[in-house]
Order: structure tokens, then C-alpha cells, then sequence
């Protein structure tokens, strides 16, 4: 049975309004999900992320594997309760870690070995421990172990990566034996278009719950990002998710939805809230500036979460100024909101065929 | 009017509870004040703070004098806006961080002068400009400014010391205008019980709203402490409320209250909690423990805070070893409510004639 349904297409674009369907509830795409590292969104507890809209959240199985380890979170009972965050939860495939955090010690065909960054325990991962570690974990959502590429890269290696990405998806599909989970496959290829057809092409033939495209936003910029998600989707069946892995800003997440992707993931919100920079409909504010010293206003007049509601843009200049942890939570509390807000008025404008008029007129 | 009653004394001590009426709400007492130094409580919002069962929270005038200064939170209407916080708040003099944190630049009977810890601006306190402060800062109940000596200091400074207490709380009082403020003096005399004697006589003579208890528990043990305690109170009025600066353990509250102190603030529960130390009714846990790696047990079964009701011990251990903002979050927020509870614990048995038996089957 498929879980994701298409609710509307956008006549002018290739977005859409979809309803996947997880073991821990349901989820209307376009979705934004936070990032809980290391099984927290850091600063926010459960309660508060419900509260700002969030429906899914993303865990990092690299970040949980080495600590605390897939052992005792199976013994805890599983992610969820881990967490103590009861709704969707992603966890992805520890790929894009591998390669960008640790100094790598062996890769070949058949996986991958690599020194914790932590303690430099070598670790040994390949496509089916990928699929039996986040079997473990049981999220609602798990994705096949992929090879990420740095950009820019010689053709060879990302021709390599992209072989190595389907061998990798299909031996990940066949150890992936716990059925309550959707799996997810990622599309790589870099910016090269023939190589993300093909590798979207065998995926598909393979057959999975949802597709990711994973290797953008690393740094080839907007143009070419949404040049290749453009590509990239339309060799992607329309009765499956798309999720684009770490991204991005408001005004990536408008172009990609316009591109046809359903599903993101970006640590911005937490991370520039954690550093004084908020998100507003009027463009972003650095709240460590001395302009906001007797700003009696909120971050947003019009935004309703807990920060907004309650502090002036004065006393969140004071946190920040004085170390005080408020600051940090606060503003992540408040840059949370704006991005639920955000994909709510994003599905919004979709259903009302109004989505072309509307992201023409905000500006982030 | 008194703002103060007296509901129960202890047939078997100087243990009583009260009804203590400020201009944002009646406080019940015996009562303890988690601190926000800076305008915060730390890492705690205010909705999460009131969960906690707290009414009444501490602000400190120096940390708030040198950041954001007072001007800033007149102007943002206060200090309940400026916080959040719209319930009881208590602001001490700033004499106790002036005589404890700052390099002193000059000291004699007008008032003090002392080098900001911050950036050295040289800033003068006397007990008119202090009282003034906290009219501007608007708390509820606002302190006399006093003197603070060492321990253990020498004969003569300590005399010096509570003679200028006395002639600033006379000045406080007469420089106090804003009349929904309630003023308290604070009794020095280390653990000199005949300067103790003659401060609080003194003082009680001026007529305060309060009385609080200043310079102990800075090194002088808890038997003289209690024994200082047990010697002051006899010498402040029944219908007046008591207040024991900057302490301290469940076993130095429970002490005092014997003692007859009605009011509490100490930065234990939020220090505390950001180190991984939890206060439970059988002992201390430090969370960083290796015993706690598996453990599916909540810090408390009985408690019904938020951690405890969501996070495992070994989850939260997991969060302090990550690094992750949530352990210290939430071990603060179970360690709040921990010694909310014992006040509660504290009130009930005060009004059941059981406060005795309860004190000795409680081991803290």
C-alpha cells in the first residue's frame, strides 16, 4: 500500500500538497522537519517543538551510534520513547556524516570504515548495518546508506559514488526487514544532470517508500542547486515523497517546493537561533545589535509562539549579551515557528492555487 | 497594613506558615525563591518556571545594574514585562555581589564604590541610590542595602559592618517612596549572636516589612549557622516575615524553617541541575554516572515534573555526555520543582501539628 497521496499539484509549478503516512501519525507535505542530533533539538524540549507546528523530526544515526549507541536506545525502548517525542521521526542512514565529519579509514564497494570523531574508535558501516542500525532505532522513516560526494569533485569519483549509491540502495532494500518503517533511497550525482537521471532512474526501479536527493546545498549555490533539483525530480514518480537532505533557507525551501520537493531538513532554525539571528517575514534580525537595546518590540508582532508572545527584542538582546541560555532557546523557539509557519502558508497557497502569487510576494 | 500573616505556628518549634501579600500575589510561606540572576532563571522560560509550582523568583539588582541597567527595563515597563514574569519577584539590594564580586574601590558610611566584574566601570551604591534602583526596577519586594562581611572577618569590621546596616536601612527607608514595594532589612553580625541581637533590635525599631537574614552560609557550617538562626529570629516580630539569604540544602531549609524562617533563595537546583546533580527524596544522582548508561528509570518515579514524566536516567545521561542544552534544562526543571515539593511538603506538615515527625523520617 502506498503512504504518501498527492492532495493538489500546483498548475503552475511542479509543487504539490501530499499526506504521508507514518507508524506514529500522519504528515502534510511541503513539511519542515527540525533537527535532533544527538536525540534532542538542542535547546527545545518535546513539548516546546510541538508546540511550534513540527510533526517530524530528524534524528542522526551517526550522532546516536557512537553516542549512546544503538544498544541502549533499543534497550530504552526505541527512539521515540528515547526522546520522549511521540509523532514521525526520520532518522537518516549516517552517510552524509561519514564523510564530512570523520577521517575515513577504508571505503570500497563494500562499505565504509571510519574513525569516531569523538574518540577515534574505528566503525564499520555498510548498506545493510545502515538499514539493521536504523531497523533498531525505529524510526518512522529510515534511509539507505549513500555515498556523499564534497563539491566540487572529478567526474570519476562522483561517477563512482553514484554506482556505489544504487549498489548500496539496493543491498539496503533486501536487509530492510522491519516493514513498520518507510525506506527512503537517495539520489546523488552532484550537479550533473545525466548522473542524477541515471541514478534516479535505477532507484526507482528498485522501488522505495520515498526518494531523497542528497549533495546539494554543499556549497554549488542556489542557481545550480535548483537547476538540478528541477532535473532531478522529474525522473522521480509523483506518488512518492521527495526530500531534499539539509536544506535551507526560506527562500530555498519556496524554490525546491516549486521544483517538486515535499520534504526538508536544515539545522538553521536551531543553530542561527542559538547565535541571536531570527527569522521574520521582513527579513532576518541580529539580535545582539545595539538597535534592539530599549526595543520594546517582539521579535514578530504577528507571530504567536512563546518568545513573541512574551519578550521584547530589548530583553532577548540583553540574554544574548549576558550568556544567559533564554537567548539561545528563545529565539530557536521563535525560528522553529516561523519555518512551521512557513510550510503551513506554503500548503496553504498550494490549495488555494495561489502558491506562484504568493511567493512572489514575500521576500525572506 | 501588614502584608503578612501568620496562618500556623509549630507547637514544637519556631516553625510557622504565612500568607505574604505583594502587589503581583499572595505567596504562601514557608517559601523558596529559585534565583534569576541576570532577569532569567537559567535555561528555565517563565511558563516552565510557574509549572514548577514556584510564585515568588529572585532578580539580582548588581547583575541587572551593570546589564541591561536599569534605564533599559523602565523603559521596557518594568521588571515583570522585562522577564515574563507576572507573578511575585523579589530584588536584593546588590550588596552582597558588590562586597562578594567586584574589585571595591572605596567604602565608608555614605555607601560603597566598586569596579563593575564586567568592564571595571566604576559604579556608586549608597542606600538611597540602591532603594531607588529597585523602585525603578519595580520587584515587589525590594531589600535594604547592607553591609557584607567574610568569613571569618575580625571583631571590629564586623561591629563596622552591622553599624552601616543599620544607619542604611534607615536611610533605605526614609529614600523608599514607592509604597506598593514591600522594603525589607537585612541582619548582619556573622555569628556574633550579640551583634545579631543588636542589628535585629535595631532594625526592628525602624519598622520594615520583612526581615531577612544576611551573611550566612559563607563558610561558617551548618550547626552555626542554625545556631545563629535559631538566636536572630527570637529577636524579630512574630507578625513580620523572615527571610534567609542565599540558602541553601533541603537540610539547611528544613533547619531554618525550624528556626522560624519563612523565606528561602539559593542558586542550588539551577547550578545544580546544569551539572548533573539531581536532588531526590533518597539522595543526590549525578546523571554523568556510568550506572545510569541503561537505566530506564525516570530521576524520581514519584515526581510529576516534566523530566520526570518524559526522560529516562540514561537519556538524560546521554544528553550531559553529548553536550546536548537539554540535560541541563531538564535537570534544573526537576530540581525546581524538587524543592517547590518540599516547601509544599514543608506547608502541609506545618498544618498538620507533623512538621517534627515529617523532618526526622525525610533524609536529605
Amino acid at each position: 500500500m502506498n503512504k504518501f497521496e498527492v492532495l493538489h499539484t500546483d498548475p503552475h509549478s511542479a509543487a504539490r500538497t501530499g499526506l504521508l503516512t507514518t507508524a506514529h501519525g500522519k504528515v502534510e507535505t511541503p513539511v519542515f522537519m527540525p533537527v535532533g542530533t544527538a536525540g534532542a533539538v538542542k535547546g527545545i524540549t518535546p513539548q516546546q517543538l510541538k508546540e511550534t507546528g513540527c510533526v517530524l523530526v530528524l534524528a542522526n544515526t551517526y550522532h546516536l551510534l557512537l553516542r549512546p549507541g544503538v544498544e541502549t536506545i533499543e534497550t530504552l525502548g526505541g527512539l521515540h520513547k528515547f526522546m520522549a517525542w511521540n509523532w514521525p521521526i526520520l532518522t537518516d542512514s549516517g552517510g552524509y556524516q561519514v564523510f564530512s565529519l570523520s577521517p575515513l579509514t577504508k571505503i570500497d564497494d563494500d562499505g565504509v570504515e571510519f574513525a569516531s570523531h569523538i574518540d577515534g574508535t574505528k566503525i564499520y558501516l555498510n548498506a545493510e548495518i545502515a538499514t539493521k542500525i536504523q531497523n533498531r532505532l525505529a524510526g518512522d522513516i529510515i534511509m539507505c546508506l549513500d555515498q556523499c560526494t564534497p563539491f566540487p569533485v572529478d567526474e570519476p569519483q562522483l561517477k563512482k559514488a553514484v554506482e556505489r549509491t544504487i549498489l548500496w540502495a539496493k543491498r539496503a532494500k533486501q536487509a530492510h526487514t522491519s516493514h513498520g518503517q518507510l525506506l527512503f533511497a537517495i539520489v546523488q550525482g552532484g550537479i550533473n544532470l545525466d548522473l542524477r537521471t541515471c541514478c534516479a532512474s535505477e532507484l526507482v526501479k528498485i522501488d522505495f517508500d520515498g526518494y531523497a536527493i542528497g549533495g546539494l546545498s554543499v556549497g554549488e549555490g542556489h542557481n545550480d542547486m535548483i537547476k538540478t533539483l528541477t532535473h532531478t525530480t522529474q525522473h522521480l514518480p509523483q506518488d512518492k515523497p521527495r526530500y531534499l537532505m539539509g536544506v535551507g533557507t526560506p527562500n530555498d525551501i519556496i524554490a525546491a517546493v516549486r521544483a517538486g520537493v515535499d520534504m526538508f531538513d536544515c539545522v538553521l532554525p536551531t543553530r542561527n537561533g542559538r547565535n541571536a539571528f531570527a527569522f521574520t517575514e521582513n527579513g532576518s534580525l541580529r539580535l545582539r545589535n545595539n538597535a534592539h537595546i530599549n526595543d520594546t518590540r517582539p521579535i514578530e508582532a504577528a507571530c504567536d509562539c512563546y518568545c513573541c508572545k512574551n519578550f521584547s527584542r530589548a530583553a532577548l538582546r540583553h540574554f544574548f549579551n549576558s550568556g544567559e541560555m533564554l537567548g539561545p532557546i528563545l529565539v530557536s523557539l521563535h525560528n522553529l515557528t516561523f519555518y512551521q509557519r512557513l510550510m503551513a502558508q506554503i500548503r496553504q497557497a498550494l490549495k488555494k492555487n495561489e502558491f506562484a502569487d504568493w511567493a512572489k510576494r514575500v521576500d525572506y
